[in-house]
């Protein structure tokens, strides 16, 4: 499965879960072809590669469809995440609320400030960066969102990977690389969401509107 | 020029202004390699497709090279965007600093919830979604930043295009498309930033290994 076809089964397994809890029991090519924003011909042909037929009478039952995907996906397992810099944006994420219906769940947050980590109205416990290790270890924890100011982002990032963690959502403006791996050893996961860089682009492509057509990112 | 080159490009530009600011005067493609998550050879093929050459002795003149970007990106104009929906994550974009290196200004917010834009504590002014047509056409903002919860996001994303605004970078987890523009008609430019959905693809990278290699977005 390559990583556009990712994107979209995963946009469809989050729609199956959203039509599931309004009472929905069977779905159709063209509803989750509007909630990943394709075509329904792009979403029979993904279901025909994963070998998912639907039924005689055309649509899909939902709750078999959510069973296939969801083993797709690996789901089941818990995906636990932390935060690493508990300012403005990562309190936001701390606070959200719309990790928990994709079973995402922000377990613990870290911060170099004592006065971030000794407040106690955050959602989740708050630790110093010098307990990262110990607490990663604790809570099994695999995936960070790196919300530290650029200037900490690298570094941060190297820490996190000497804990153990493999998978990082990086918020910074810097790009980050995963490390090469030593042989043997698993290869980490970077995704960098830079939004200053997506605003940019987006004034770019109002500007030259023949870029446009490739601008739907 | 594809939208892959104009992320890298963009990505220069950004790592330009940062090296002149502290003081470099020159700049070899290593580093913006660097900087840009690719290979030298990559900086300088994209070089060489904008015409950009480098000095006999090697690397580039810094101000040089930010003057010839910009005027490919279109830089010049300031790029006024706007935070609609202003709760937990809109409020941290208010505050964020990082966009003013690169010449973005947060000019204004929008919100329905009379407690949160009669708040006189915001960075900029928050004015409810009733006075958005009048804002924008005052503002003359092209580019918003939607940050509503998920069932206000296709609802406020009609409102902005009707408001005449043509950029939108959504945060909410619905994957909004741009309408299909009328005849003469600008057709909007919407980026979709899903936080969930990019942790899952973390999971799921970290869960199937194999599919790594694709997962470095």
């Amino acid at each position: 499965m390559n990583n556009d076809m990712l994107i979209r089964i995963t946009r469809y397994y989050r729609a199956l879960n959203r039509l599931r809890a309004i009472g929905l029991e069977k779905v159709f090519a063209h509803n989750l072809a509007d909630a990943a924003g394709v075509s329904a011909a792009v979403v029979r042909k993904d279901f025909s590669l994963l070998e998912i037929h639907g039924q005689k009478r055309g649509g899909y039952e939902i709750t078999d469809l959510i069973g296939r995907i969801s083993s797709i996906l690996g789901k089941g397992e818990p995906q636990n995440v932390i935060v690493v810099g508990c300012g403005r944006i990562g309190k936001a994420l701390m606070h959200y609320s719309g990790f928990e219906p994709d079973g995402i769940r922000i377990v613990a947050g870290f911060d170099t400030d004592p006065i971030v980590y000794s407040d106690a109205s955050h959602p989740v416990p708050v630790y110093p960066m010098s307990r990262l290790e110990e607490i990663v270890e604790t809570l099994d924890t695999k995936v960070a969102i790196i919300t530290v100011p650029e200037a900490a982002a690298a570094d941060t990032a190297e820490k996190l990977m000497e804990a153990g963690v493999l998978g990082i959502l990086n918020f910074s403006p810097i790009t980050l690389k995963p490390r090469p791996a030593a042989p043997g050893e698993p290869c980490a996961v970077i995704h960098n969401i830079n939004i200053a860089l997506e605003l940019e682009q987006i004034f770019y492509q109002l500007q030259f509107p023949e870029q446009r057509k490739q601008g739907q990112l």
